[in-house]
């Protein structure tokens, strides 16, 4: 009896549960392949590609890269560039720099756990990750506070429940209540557990990517499979002209283990460069440039992606500017240098110095989005979530930059110009003045004709202040906390599940005390 | 000594005023014509446009459009079409209607009474023209109320005021406290006396027209100058098919006179067209085609501009949908069927359904101007302004959409790649690890190298937050009430200013108590 009743209210819990998520149009976004079929936006000419490529060509010849890491300068130095051991300062000469570039691929397969997430880089292909890096976290309920692995888990969970992202978060905020030295081995087991999307880890040091390996070959198998990557982080120059010895240590690891790197020059014009656009270019050019041969150097034919993250310093305040037409700039011309050298480009999406959801984060975040896709980008890094320049992710941003994401999925599918798409005869029963609300040509399309929002308002006006007069992030805030009590977590086989948490366990004891790159 | 004092005292609250047109960058914004050199975004190929082409030229000639007007009628007779007085249906013969279309200039110059206001219209020049056909006014201290006289004055001043705005308004907002048949001649009073820039007046049957060219002749001169327009207005059709009386009273009494007509369908696809964009578009195509050709009817040669104002319902709640993905093929496919004929192209720019100037409302704005700029739109009309679907215009929206047409003012000039710009040996000069605040490089560029908001917040958090948490609605706010203070009108003739009194106190006089359409 009591078993039956159990199960007669979970039933109740569940039909309740079906019904909700039949309410939300969130839940039905399509994980999906996106193909960008506009014709990229060039900001320059072919002539103006070959200035910025001669002039990032000129400072690696003449000015040389810093590499503040020991294997990283042997490496140069045995490929035949000039190594000044005491500056730690390398120069290359093109041939050299093009000759390394030129055996990235084109074009890789990077593996989920589940096969059906798996994604493909380069092309005309766009992938979206979510946040990454931010240290605040941040909702209308309890306001910003240092981001905990709570939070982290709750970003986890909403990036495995947004079909419009294709990639599991890695530093989706900081879990500050959780030792330095066990923060990655407890974001490598909720990206495992939480999601079964493409996997991402910091880059950083040798320490951490070394265990993201070993963990994801508990996940994939050991050897991990040779027809693509598993996992992949991001390497950051030390702009100007300067990696260190922590991004070295972590590009040359996941590198070699055949793992993806998307190395990224973050430029600040007007401090980190010169403030012109171009000298900008120029600039992150030659550094993106030497941090990928370096990868090829560890292995030739490494996955690697070609990074942008360059925009403008206010010069009022001396602080970052994001969503700007600098940054557009950037984003454009930067996806023309990677098109210039074979390689997958990745921007960012939502850049916003504004510290609440309004509209000027939206705005700087369209400033961020339209520009990444007019330039074809293919990896789109912070697609949701940041607010005050990367240092918050906020869960009701999170949620507002998921409904463009999803209107860009539906635009970029173009429209149909069949005989039934221009629907001539329906055109000509209906005739003037008439109206198309009940033919069957409307009825036949009725559920699909049109993008359809779950966040957008449009409610009349007197309907809408009666139901009490809900802005967008107060809708958005409605959302996120629906779309967490109906988390499932994704099948995951026990045996791998029990290996994998033998293995945090045991690094979590090994590393306990231990001084790591954060 | 009084008078001293006096002179004292208001050069005090000169300089006052000085410092403050100093501190806001907003002012500062140039009138300038914009070029946009971005290649336009195609949605279709040649043939995919094609396919439009035909199936609109079979909607003309199969189904045909009601004109419910004599004269209207009577000029197609005499043209040639085949007229079917009883159903006041045109079915035209594609020659015809290309022919006629042939005679549309592919550019022409609409002169201000300020000659540095005169703006060009085709070719790859962009304007931008503010806020029309609204009924409420709104801001943060007084709420959502329906306009007023002061209303539209204080948007009409603001125009006046923003460098990116091109255009003056012509219903910017409805004036309820005046009469209706008063309504137009204090449109005219307020923008001949408020503004200097190239005017609009509502196309609303014969009579409206004729006191907006009647007032013209007292400010330009009778005739009206034979080398370009001095005013325009918008004609939309009944969509589908059909053009009612008030609308080709307008289209004719301005295309007669020379002056601007700017053919708009109002389609919303599911209700006036079918749901697919395919059918929407080549209806649009139709209907636009046809009014065009009626212009050149009334007047071979006469400056018209082809519209699109094409979007989607929400079949959910019946409501037009703004801001959407459907919304967005429609503006860059319009733009495509405009430059197909040689016509300069009307779009919208802030068009949203949001209730308030939140998130919502800014990320459909960017969804219709991001859109506007990469179709090559030459008029963006409701460029600023816009909120709930256009019942209302927002005095702190305007000025929030006045920052990111600066913002694309600005991205529009693209990048200078001279070798001054490259800065190599800046780059050198500083090398890996430095940087580059303090070079001169920077320094010779510091106050013009990047776009200056004047309304976004780039405070660190904790600045923000002592400064009283203030998100962009609550700045713009400030900022409007701020301008407002610091207008003045533009010098006018004394005689012209009095002739124009004088008509227009005739005509309220004469038009008192006459029903006039609105």
């Amino acid at each position: 009896m009591t078993n039956r009743e159990d199960r007669s209210a979970r039933n109740a819990r569940h039909d309740k549960l079906r019904q909700s998520r039949a309410r939300s149009p969130y839940l039905s976004i399509p994980f999906q392949t996106i193909h960008n079929s506009l014709t990229p936006v060039e900001l320059l000419d072919g002539a103006g590609v070959e200035r910025i490529h001669d002039a990032s060509m000129r400072i690696l010849e003449e000015f040389g890269i810093d590499f503040l890491d020991a294997e990283a300068l042997d490496l140069w130095q045995q490929a035949g560039a000039t190594v000044d051991h005491t500056k730690r300062r390398v120069k290359m000469e093109r041939g050299l720099v093009l000759e390394l570039v030129g055996k990235a691929p084109e074009r890789f397969t990077w593996h989920a756990r589940n096969p059906a997430h798996t994604i493909q880089i380069g092309g005309d292909q766009v992938v979206f990750a979510p946040n990454g890096g931010t240290v605040f976290a941040s909702d209308l309920d309890n306001g910003r506070r240092p981001g905990t692995l709570a939070d982290f888990h709750n970003f986890q969970k909403l990036v495995q429940m947004t079909g419009v992202l294709h990639v599991a978060g890695e530093q989706l905020v900081v879990p500050h209540d959780v030792q330095v030295s066990q923060r990655h081995l407890e974001r490598l087991w909720a990206g495992f557990t939480l999601t079964d999307k493409a996997m991402m880890e910091a880059a950083h040091g040798r320490v951490i990517p070394a265990d993201a390996i070993a963990a994801a070959e508990i996940i994939f198998g050991s050897p991990l499979p040779a027809d693509g990557p598993v996992i992949g982080g991001i390497i950051n120059a030390n702009s100007p002209l300067r990696y260190d010895d922590r991004m070295i240590g972590g590009l040359i690891t996941f590198a070699r283990a055949g793992q993806v790197t998307i190395i990224t020059p973050f430029i600040l014009a007007g401090v980190m460069s010169p403030v012109t656009t171009a000298a900008a270019l120029a600039q992150q050019n030659a550094e993106a440039l030497a941090g990928i041969a370096l990868t090829q150097l560890a292995r030739p034919g490494a996955p690697v992606i070609y990074g942008g993250f360059t925009t403008n310093v206010d010069l009022k305040s001396g602080a970052p500017a994001f969503g700007t037409p600098e940054g557009a700039w950037a984003l454009l011309l930067g996806a023309q240098m990677a098109r210039r050298y074979r390689l997958p480009y990745r921007g960012s999406g939502t850049l916003t110095n504004a510290k609440v959801a309004d509209a000027q984060a939206a705005t700087e975040t369209q400033w961020s989005i339209w520009p990444c896709m007019l330039a074809r980008t293919n990896f789109v890094m912070h697609a949701v979530g940041w607010l005050e320049s990367g240092l918050t992710a906020s869960l009701e941003k999170f949620v507002m930059d998921v409904e463009h994401l999803a209107m860009f999925q539906h635009f970029l599918q173009g429209i149909d110009v069949s005989d039934a798409a221009l629907a001539l005869a329906e055109i000509g029963q209906i005739g003037p003045g008439g109206h198309h609300l009940g033919t069957q040509h409307t009825l036949d399309r009725y559920t699909t004709a049109f993008y359809q929002p779950f966040l957008a308002d449009r409610l009349a006006y007197e309907t809408w202040e009666l139901a009490g007069r809900f802005d967008a992030p107060m809708r958005a805030n409605l959302l996120w906390k629906e779309l967490l009590a109906q988390y499932e977590a994704p099948p995951l086989d026990a045996a791998k599940r029990d290996a994998l948490a033998d293995f945090i366990a045991r690094r979590k004891r090994e590393l306990a005390g231990v001084e790591l790159y954060r």
